[in-house]
């Protein structure tokens, strides 16, 4: 599908109510549960969602329109939720990802960026040469990818509950990230 | 997890405001977008929905505290949303959904089930044995199941756009249902 800049920002603005809804006010059984040992629960999750919102998109995005090419983005960070998120409650959580998602997608707004913006490139430090569109792109897959896995995590949390429904549910058999 | 039919029934409700923020208003692209043939779109899946609201859940529990295993399920039709949707708008999916999954909710609660409840027994045409515990941890998962099939279509639908970062978005490299 064609990248169409406010499509984009229509789908981003909608993963902080979408969390919400999912989540808000849930047991800490449920927010806690994860997939196994290494995997994370869905207030990891939410911590790890803060953290690209803070170091990631829209950083990288005044990287590659301000430097280009010429200087790299830093490594993103996979654990910082770890540090970051402790002593947070799940609601703080979750509303701070909406706060900071909101000040992102203001910024993207005002950038008023053209087609010809989303073939600027910059330079990862480890896949190297990307667009601004492909980042943009990266940053509505990221938002599923992570609305897939919450609701992977939850669903295996009743495994054992479905009794021989288990063989039609094919949630059940996916793998972790 | 251990079954509590308050916490089934709090996950159950959310599911409507959660596809409605997640899909209404959407373009025609993204609402009718699928994983290639013979998959569905987010249009299909809200049908889908829908037809498991009418004829699955609640009627399956109204069985087993009736009749026990003296009287078979239905059969589900996993493809009656193909007549059955026929000139309805999606918005029009979205709210039919939510009107169908409050009055079944509304029904649940009614029922002021008990733990002893729960493991009432039913018969399930091909599965056999099932309790009605089984069929309730099968409605949550199943909504599960289909809020991770759109979040893994609507992600594929960028899958070209993404450029590199493609090795890192897990969701892109999960299968079809």
């Amino acid at each position: 599908m064609k990248l169409d800049i406010d499509e984009i920002i229509d789908v981003l603005s909608r993963t902080p109510a979408l969390l919400k809804e999912l989540l808000n006010g849930l047991s800490s059984d449920w927010v806690n549960s994860n997939e196994g040992s290494e995997t994370w629960s869905q207030y990891d999750v939410v911590g790890h969602l803060i953290h690209g919102e803070r170091t990631d998109w829209m950083t990288r995005a005044k990287i590659i329109l301000n430097y280009g090419e010429r200087l790299a983005f830093e490594p993103f960070d996979r654990f910082a939720q770890f540090e970051a998120s402790k002593g947070k409650t799940f609601e703080e959580l979750l509303e701070e990802f909406a706060v900071l998602r909101k000040e992102n997608i203001n910024t993207l707004q005002e950038l008023k960026l053209t087609e010809a913006d989303l073939e600027k490139t910059g330079r990862h430090p480890e896949l190297g040469k990307v667009t601004l569109g492909e980042l943009l792109a990266t940053w509505v897959v990221h938002d599923f990818d992570h609305i897939g896995q919450i609701a992977r995590t939850m669903a295996k949390q009743y495994e054992n509950e479905v009794g021989p429904w288990k063989a039609y549910l094919s949630i059940l058999q996916s793998r972790k990230c």
